[in-house]
């Protein structure tokens, strides 16, 4: 078995990003490779974060093709070897094989391989409650569920009988709370934190929650889903009225092909793997969201299903079954969202999981304009930043405020990737002129006020 | 004559950002400290920068007052002995003195003082062209400046036979230029560089030139200004008819008082100035666009007379002049403007100026999305990234693309100044949704590519 060089045979489960991203890469560093892929389902490389924006009405064609961003035909052309409508069912590690099942036809087919890229992607949380299995109740995670919900939303729009219940305020969720507000609807968002947002500081979260309800939405928190009827979502005392349920509890690694091949899992059941992106199994890599990250502060393994990480997995992960060398050095789980016309954005510790990881750290929150008052277009924005007490060294931030605030978390990101410290990114040389913000951009000032504590 | 410490008398001189910004510092470091400042105009603490938008009608309120921070009445509410119409003519370092003329009254006092803070900011450059005296020659500078053009522009507003011609276009020619569009006009816009904005590579400069020349502003580049008469513009072989003449071509730093006394003048004759912002005599300080940087990156003294910098100066040498410890690190010369849809921003070197730092250095200049194409408002960007041959170290950059580009530069200028390589500067975990970016960051597509040739 050839572990990389010519003429090696790579095969790649599943044509989620964290697979089919790599394969330029693998190209790239080795030309020669045969790879083999196979897809249990019929969708190839699709933007699973553009599902929100499609159900809202809100993307350009409004048609599905577009959140894809290379078809199976266009992967062919280029010489991917790509076999839809395949499932693996077994992977023999020792025997460098996958075993693999045509959903048509019902043929199990044995395909060896030099080296296995793992790319089984995430599915959404299906809460065990009652009912969850009922018709009207969706999630938002394939093109299928998509268009499903895509299809219903025009059917129902502007019917204002229809009621619509998301379960789960997290981003996913936030954000199909506002796909229907955008298609006219006021959905009821339920949650068990008392704020949207799970990560947010409470300050912040509560200031989404102001702006969710602003909207029309009615926001239940600290709320259980004890059942979901025909009719209705049960939640604490109240039962409301359901025709449409959305989930969006959360992401689950598909890593049960892996776990019963032998291989290692790790943080939140995903595969685990090392900084080349190497399972347990030698020649074995993974990446996406059936994988593990490893976070660039705590140094600790993480699982964060976010396309960002699928994307850096894949290059990593390419590059080294290429018979290059890549490393992928972790994550801060940066996140960035918006609702309506507020933006939020969180990368790095919080105060409390700063302090949970045994690091000395203080935090300060600050309050301040996107540009300057005279600019029409001003808003408020609020800044939290987290450093290490002495060493001063940036560990993360959150920012939630008007047009223009929430992409700024780049440069905090930026900042804890380098282990800048707040003094340093106080003096750091951002950009300014009155169309874009404040003489002391927002995360100045909040690196001003924190300097004054570490 | 004591240094620092309880009753210390402080004499600022200019009522520019660059004294008033320090005030605060003083204070807080030494609140026993007496402050008096002289300023020859009527205006203290406004947003030069604003200027262009307040012209161009694109303010809020359309009020002068609106541009300024903090006005004399409230200084004084605040402590500070202000006292308008006062002008420093003379400075006796070593008897700790200066002499300030009263213009209603022509009186001349002595004020004596222990540290001096020199905040004479700068002025707008009037080159030796026949006819730059006359009355419809302006500048865009003082708030005096912004009045009359605001007059002008109202008075005009919507006169097809008015004709405007702006001298230079560096950032603030683009943008007054930008405000004579936003207002109905079409001005001709000159400058001696092929395209607008010098620093800008020219394959950037020649997209602003055609977002110019879109608009309706003829551009003509290349070519100098040879007279002014009462009704045109004399360039090359052309007269250009101007009822309005405003010359944008560049700041001078108000430093004559300063070299009278005998401190010491350095890049763009500045007042040269140390990393605690101290002048060559001990205890004058100067600070914002009277006083020099030093590069972050070359070491080198520059004169860059930025909005940024003034506040970063007078935040440093208030905390000097109070008695505590500050240094100014350097600056990147980090700089963002806009011509209606198109955003512009630069920060540290080019590839030009990198090699002429005797900077082993390349660069790669990349075109993508500001977000993914399926957004209805997702346009294009190009991004220039510059880095050091071998180390890889990010040097700077350049983007020139549509909304919500611009800013991304302070993730370079973030990664410049921590000395980040570009490999890093491509595993940072930057902020990805579909409202926001591509999933990989046009910054860190930059990365990508120039990854392959350091």
């Amino acid at each position: 078995m050839t572990r990389a060089g010519s003429n090696q045979r790579v095969v790649i489960v599943g044509a989620d990003p964290g697979g089919m991203a790599a394969v330029s890469q693998i190209r790239k560093h080795d030309p020669a490779a045969q790879i083999v892929a196979f897809e249990k389902g019929h969708w190839t490389s699709y933007s699973a974060c553009g599902i929100p924006y499609f159900i809202g009405g809100d993307t350009r064609q409004q048609t599905l093709s577009e959140l894809i961003t290379m078809t199976p035909d266009q992967h062919r052309a280029r010489g991917l070897d790509l076999r839809m409508g395949h499932e693996v069912v077994e992977i023999d590690v020792a025997a460098g094989i996958v075993k693999a099942l045509e959903n048509a036809t019902g043929t199990l087919s044995e395909e060896p391989f030099d080296q296995l890229l793992l790319g089984t992607g995430g599915r959404a949380i299906r809460p065990n409650i009652p009912g969850i299995d009922l018709p009207h109740v969706l999630v938002a995670h394939t093109l299928d569920d998509a268009q499903a919900l895509h299809s219903i939303a025009d059917a129902r729009m502007g019917d204002d009988s229809w009621n619509v219940v998301v379960i789960g305020a997290g981003y996913i969720g936030l954000e199909m709370a506002e796909a229907f507000v955008t298609r006219g609807h006021r959905p009821v968002l339920v949650d068990l934190q008392d704020y949207p947002l799970p990560g947010l500081v409470p300050e912040l979260g509560v200031l989404v929650k102001g702006c969710v309800e602003h909207s029309g939405v009615e926001f239940i928190g600290g709320t259980e889903v004890t059942a979901i009827t025909p009719e209705s979502v049960v939640c604490g005392d109240r039962e409301l009225p359901a025709d449409l349920v959305v989930i969006s509890v959360g992401t689950a690694p598909c890593s049960e092909l892996a776990a019963a091949a032998g291989i290692e899992l790790g943080a939140g059941r995903a595969i685990a793997v090392d900084e080349r992106m190497q399972t347990s199994a030698e020649g074995v890599f993974a990446a996406g969201d059936c994988a593990t990250s490893r976070h660039l502060i705590t140094g600790k393994q993480v699982f964060f299903p976010l396309g960002t990480n699928a994307n850096k997995h894949a290059r990593v992960a390419g590059i080294n079954i290429g018979g290059g060398q890549a490393r992928m050095p972790g994550v801060l789980g940066t996140a960035v969202t918006r609702y309506l016309e507020l933006e939020i954005a969180t990368t790095g510790l919080s105060l409390d999981q700063a302090q949970a990881a045994g690091i000395d750290a203080c935090s300060e929150q600050i309050s301040t304009l996107t540009k300057p008052g005279y600019m029409p277009d001003s808003s408020t924005a609020q800044v939290v930043l987290v450093a290490e007490r002495g060493s001063g060294r940036v560990l993360g931030g959150q920012i939630v405020g008007g047009s223009g605030s929430a992409k700024r978390i780049d440069t905090i990101a930026t900042a804890a990737t380098a282990s800048m410290s707040v003094a340093q990114l106080l003096d750091t040389d951002l950009a300014y002129a009155p169309p874009f913000s404040t003489v002391w951009d927002m995360v100045a000032v909040a690196a001003r006020e924190l300097l004054k504590k570490v």
